[in-house]
């Protein structure tokens, strides 16, 4: 309903008001996304980083923050990070086919 | 010298004890690696993250903390998913060149 309370304060066991900094991001519906958040990067930092920026890249933010999160509760080791090498490793590998079919081109 | 705490007990102002959590990923000589993940995930998440990992995991751990930490200090709305997302569209671009250099090649 209206009144319920956002993802965040009802993690929290708090009242959910008006100005509420996580509400419009974490609505109720997908409570995963805030406990993610808050294991990995704390309540208290997701706020004081989305309270340090404009509010329309507060979206972006936490979209970037829940996905971050959650490869790091998947893989407690590497992250996204993870995501990143794999990424790296198919440029380099795509660009090395890319070379010799040109190369087989030219001949 | 041997007994120099390491960065995150200087950073906190503990005594850096010989069984420190920190010590052995964090050297004295590179304290901003310290402060970008404290900043990020809080040093008390950090160590409870070690504490769950087996000891030669660690190592792997902390080095992509610290890349995902400077990555968000860096660029506070994408973090590096703004990696992520760049890497994905080179991906798509130098699959699509492929794709089109081998119906060349066919022809």
């Amino acid at each position: 309903s209206y009144n319920s309370p956002c993802a965040a304060c009802k993690f929290l066991r708090r009242k959910c008001l008006p100005d509420c900094i996580y509400a419009p991001y974490f609505p109720p519906e997908e409570p995963q996304k805030f406990a993610s958040v808050h294991k990995i990067f704390g309540a208290g930092n997701v706020s004081k980083l989305l309270r340090e920026l404009l509010p329309h890249q507060r979206e972006d933010a936490v979209s970037s923050l829940a996905y971050e999160a959650e490869a790091r509760v998947r893989d407690p080791v590497y992250g996204c990070v993870g995501a990143i090498t794999f990424l790296q490793r198919q440029v380099e590998r795509l660009q090395k086919e890319l070379d010799a079919a040109n190369a087989d081109l030219i001949r």
